[in-house]
């Protein structure tokens, strides 16, 4: 089962590491990180770099394919080889798979016409120009599409697919494995939890947190 | 505010990614991967590389120091070019901090000698016999030692950590950022909670979670 998941610049590092980490210990799972070029690519901080290890080219049909967001995702939102390589490879893949502003770029390749999907709380309304059904939970599947929401729904969203791909007892010894027992010492992580000046301190400041601008 | 996050060969990736993610976010933050070498690290999965910016010796007094476990944990117990760092970088940080079986590494350079610490849940009996206390909880703190559990729990003391640093709304802010709103699908990231064959079964393969033997 190979697993592809991209990578680009200025993409948000826990966007992938969260899947990966839980992907990557499936039976029989060969993740492999892709871009447009293989080396390292440096993410939205510009303080740390991940390594592409193959092109696209090399890994046109993976099993499944999991897409980031960050602010690298506004370079990927018209037709490029991002965009090719996402049609090709989603017209064999057994999942298609994105964390936070991912789902943007897998709508506007064309992938979620008609399709619930979800995203980071800031970016959920922006799905409907590409043709996606935007839905505010934290995992949303339709059909083999499935999106999380911001950066560190991919864990979730992760663990989930397991459970569909490999059984419950699976997931839930992957999820012991990483001991994803979540203690937030604070209850802020979605916007109707937060406290609202911290809600429109963000909202004020989307533009910058989802796209760096 | 410099904050060193520490590769190793076969690290486990998000054991750095979880806690870079949320203190990067810091206001005035400077996060640096440092290895003991420039360049790529492999991950315990031998899946994925993380880079490396500085040298050990490039980063002698960080402000804040990030220890990861994983199978590469194993190589750092006995004295050599990582202690010696971390043993220097402790002498002036103002948190010295650890996720998984990082503490077993801080533990052994002496640092958490007399101190309570966490682990990862099947390492958590390892700490003694590297002088610290063992506490079988998420998050401690004990000083400006701040040890995580296993793997994800590197989230949770990123964000309480940021929480001391600078202030409840400052790490409520960061949390909604990164949407960290866990729901995970199953009830099984601790030994508590989780289906006892799993954890049985955990147990008996400890070995080889812990130390990819």
């Amino acid at each position: 089962m190979q697993i592809a998941i991209l990578l680009f610049e200025n993409l948000t590092a826990l966007d992938v590491i969260g899947p990966y980490e839980v992907l990557s210990r499936l039976p029989n799972a060969q993740t492999i990180f892709v871009g447009e070029r293989v080396g390292p690519v440096r993410t939205d901080t510009g303080r740390l770099g991940l390594v592409a290890d193959a092109t696209l080219a090399d890994v046109p049909h993976p099993d499944i394919v999991v897409v980031p967001g960050g602010f690298g995702q506004t370079a990927h939102m018209t037709d490029g080889p991002v965009h090719q390589w996402l049609r090709t490879a989603d017209a064999t893949s057994t999942w298609t798979t994105s964390v936070c502003t991912g789902s943007l770029i897998l709508a506007a390749a064309g992938l979620l016409t008609g399709r619930r999907a979800t995203s980071h709380w800031l970016a959920t309304d922006q799905l409907p120009a590409f043709g996606a059904v935007p839905a505010a939970e934290r995992v949303v599947f339709d059909g083999k599409y499935v999106t999380a929401a911001g950066v560190s729904a991919g864990i979730d969203m992760a663990l989930a697919l397991s459970g569909q791909i490999a059984g419950d007892a699976a997931a839930q010894a992957i999820q012991l494995g990483i001991e994803y027992d979540p203690q937030p010492p604070y209850a802020a992580g979605s916007p109707a939890q937060a406290p609202q000046p911290i809600v429109e301190a963000l909202r004020a400041n989307s533009d910058h947190i989802l796209f760096g601008r």
